[in-house]
C-alpha cells in the first residue's frame, strides 16, 4: 500500500476540501516527484473553483505556483536528481513538438497548463511533474524557496507580457492592474528597457506598493483622472508605446486600446470572464496589435538567474503566510484581499 | 486666371458630380503636380460616398489609386522632375516624424491618407501630391501605367497584410476574401515564402480567378464546407499558420480567428462597418495575435521592381476600362460588380 498525503481539492459545486490521497509515483520516465516546500494561491485557482476554466477537472488537487525539493526522478530525467532545490513551471511541455520548437510552450501538443488543472497540483505535500527536464529550474544556493516562489507562473506571466510588447529603448509602457502579475510586468518592462513605466490601478494602495518598491515611474488612478489625456502628457501627445492589460476588469480592455498610441502593441495578459468589443471601424488606421492568451513560461532559467543576481525580486508580493493546514483561511484572505493581501505563501513542515 | 480641369466630386448627401476646378498648383516646396494617366476606383471611395469615412471632406475630388506623369515639382523635390513616369502612394508621409521613422507611414504626424479623402484626389486630370519625394515611385521603362496602377494602394495593402503575418518558410497562409486586396495578399504571401496559400471566398467566380491566375493553392467556399475542419486537413490538424482577413464581411472576422492555429497572426486588412466581438474567455490560451489597421504603404519601390522583374503582376485585376468622361458608369459597374467586375481602369486622353 502506498503512503498517503494531504491534498487540497476542489469540487464541482464550488466547494473545497482536504483529502488524503496517495503520494504520487513516477508514471513516465520523464516525470519527477517534488516534495513541496512552498506554494501559493493564484487567481486562476479561484477561476477554477468558480467554474470558469472549462478544462479543469473537479476532484483534482489545486495549485500550480510552487518551489520544492526533488524527491524522485524517472529514468529519462537527465538534469535533475533527488535533493535538488527547484522552482516549477506552471506549464507542462514536451520541448519537441511544433509549438514547443517555436517557444509556444503554452500550446505544447502534449502539455500546456496541466498541474493543478487537469492533473493534481501543488496544494499538497508532493506533486508529480511531467517532462521534469523542461518543467523544473534548479535554484542556486543564494535563491531561497521563497525567493523563487513566483518564477514559474506570475513572474513568468509578467515577463511574458513585457516581452510581447517588444519594448524598444525609451518606450513608455503602461501597465493596467497593479496586482501581482501587473507588478511583475512593470518590473519586467523596466528590465527590458522601458524609459517610463506607468502603473494604472483604481486601488491607490496597490499603486502605493508599485511606488514603494520603485518598480514604476508614474502612478495613475483612472477613477480620479482622464487617463487618456494624462498618458498623453508623458508621451508627447501620442499615447503609450505599449500597454499591458493585467486587470481583466469591466472596462480595462477599452482603456487599454484607448491609451495606446497608433501602432502600439496591446498585450492582453488578463483572464476575462466576458467577451470584449473590438471597435474596428472606429480604430481603423490606428494600426494596433493585440496579443492575447496565456503565458509562454519559457524564461524560467533566466528569471531565476536575475533573482540570483539581485536584478529583480518578488518577495514583497508575499503579504501573508499560512501553514498548509490553514490553506482554507489563506484562500479566504486571498479572495477577499483582507489586510491588502497581494499573495499568500503556503508553508510546509 | 488659372486653367480649369474636370474633377469627380462627392457630396454630403451621397451624390457625385463632375465639376470644373482649377488645375492644382504647387503649394509647398515638397509638392509635385501629377498629370493623371490612369486611375481606378477603390472600395474606400464607396465607403467615403456612403459616409463611413469620418475624416473625408465632402466636395473633395475622389480617388487615390493612380499612375501619371510629373507635370511640375516644388523647389525641394530632389528625386523627380517634369516628365517622369510615376506611380503614386495612397499615403502622404513626411518621412521624418516619430511614426515615419518606424515605417508606420499610415500614421505620419503630418500625413496619412489624404489624397482623395481630405484633399483633392486622382479622379481628375491633375493632382497635387504633397511630400512628392516620398509619395512617388519612378516607373522603369518596362513598367506601363497600367502595370503599376495598383502599386500605391491595393497591391501595397495585400503585401502589407502578408508582411504583418511574418511568414516563415513552409507556412500555410489562409486569405479570407478573393477580392482585389485579397488576391494581392495571396500573391504576396507566396512571394514571402508560404508553402500553401488558401483562398477563401463565398463567390466561386472569384475563387476561379485565384485558380486561373495561379496565385493560390487551395480554394475553399465556406458556404459549402466546414471551413474550420477543412483547413485542418491542410495543416496537420493545427489550423492556418496565419490568416489575412480581407473581406470585412458579416462573419468573416469570426472565421478568421477560428481557422487560425494557436499562436497564429490574424492580419485584419479589411475595413469593417460594424464593431466585432473578441471572445477572450473562449480563446484564452490560444495566444492569437490580431494586427489591425490600414496599410503602411512603404514598399512601393520594391513592388515596382518586382513587377519590372516579372515576379508579380496585377494586370489581371483590370476587368473593365472606362474613359474618364464615363466614370459614373465605371462606379456603377464597380459597385454592382456587373460582369464580375474586379477593378476598373479609368483612362485619360
Amino acid at each position: 500500500m502506498s503512503d498517503l498525503m494531504k491534498g487540497f481539492i476542489w469540487h464541482k459545486d464550488g466547494s473545497t476540501s482536504f483529502l488524503k490521497k496517495e503520494i504520487p509515483v513516477i508514471k513516465d520516465d520523464k516525470d519527477a516527484i517534488i516534495k513541496v516546500k512552498m506554494s501559493s494561491i493564484c487567481t486562476s485557482d479561484l477561476h477554477i473553483i468558480s467554474g470558469f476554466v472549462p478544462k479543469a477537472v473537479p476532484g483534482t488537487i489545486l495549485g500550480h505556483e510552487f518551489t520544492g525539493e526533488v524527491a524522485e526522478v524517472g529514468k529519462s530525467v537527465k538534469n535533475f536528481k533527488k535533493g535538488d532545490r527547484v522552482s516549477v513551471n506552471v506549464e507542462t511541455f514536451c520541448g519537441e513538438c511544433f509549438f514547443c520548437r517555436r517557444g509556444f510552450v503554452n500550446n505544447c501538443e502534449k502539455g500546456g497548463w496541466k498541474i493543478g488543472c487537469t492533473i493534481d497540483g501543488c496544494q499538497a505535500e508532493y506533486v508529480r511533474v511531467p517532462y521534469a527536464d523542461n518543467g523544473l529550474t534548479k535554484l542556486p544556493d543564494n535563491v531561497s524557496y521563497e525567493d523563487a516562489l513566483f518564477v514559474g507562473d506570475i513572474l513568468s506571466s509578467g515577463y511574458w507580457g513585457a516581452e510581447l510588447c517588444q519594448i524598444k529603448a525609451g518606450d513608455v509602457v503602461a501597465v493596467i492592474g497593479a496586482g501581482p502579475v501587473g507588478l511583475c510586468a512593470m518590473m519586467s518592462a523596466k528590465l527590458l528597457g522601458a524609459s517610463k513605466v506607468i502603473a494604472i490601478d483604481v486601488d491607490d494602495k496597490r499603486l502605493g506598493i508599485a511606488k514603494k518598491e520603485n518598480i514604476a515611474d508614474v502612478f495613475l488612478n483612472p477613477d480620479k483622472i482622464n487617463l487618456e489625456e494624462e498618458i498623453k502628457q508623458y508621451t508627447k501627445g501620442r499615447g503609450a508605446d505599449s500597454v499591458i492589460e493585467a486587470a481583466g476588469g469591466e472596462n480595462t480592455f477599452e482603456l487599454a486600446y484607448k491609451i495606446a498610441r497608433p501602432n502600439a502593441i496591446v498585450a492582453i495578459v488578463a483572464m476575462y470572464e466576458k467577451n470584449q468589443i473590438l471597435p474596428l471601424p472606429e480604430m481603423y488606421g490606428k494600426n494596433l496589435i493585440f496579443k492575447t492568451g496565456g503565458v509562454d513560461a519559457n524564461h524560467c532559467k533566466e528569471l531565476v538567474q536575475l533573482i540570483s543576481d539581485g536584478k529583480i525580486s518578488t518577495n514583497f508580493l508575499i503579504t501573508h503566510k499560512f501553514p498548509f493546514e490553514y490553506i482554507k483561511d489563506a484562500y479566504d484572505v486571498f479572495k477577499k484581499k483582507t489586510d491588502d493581501c497581494l499573495k499568500v505563501a503556503i508553508t510546509y513542515k
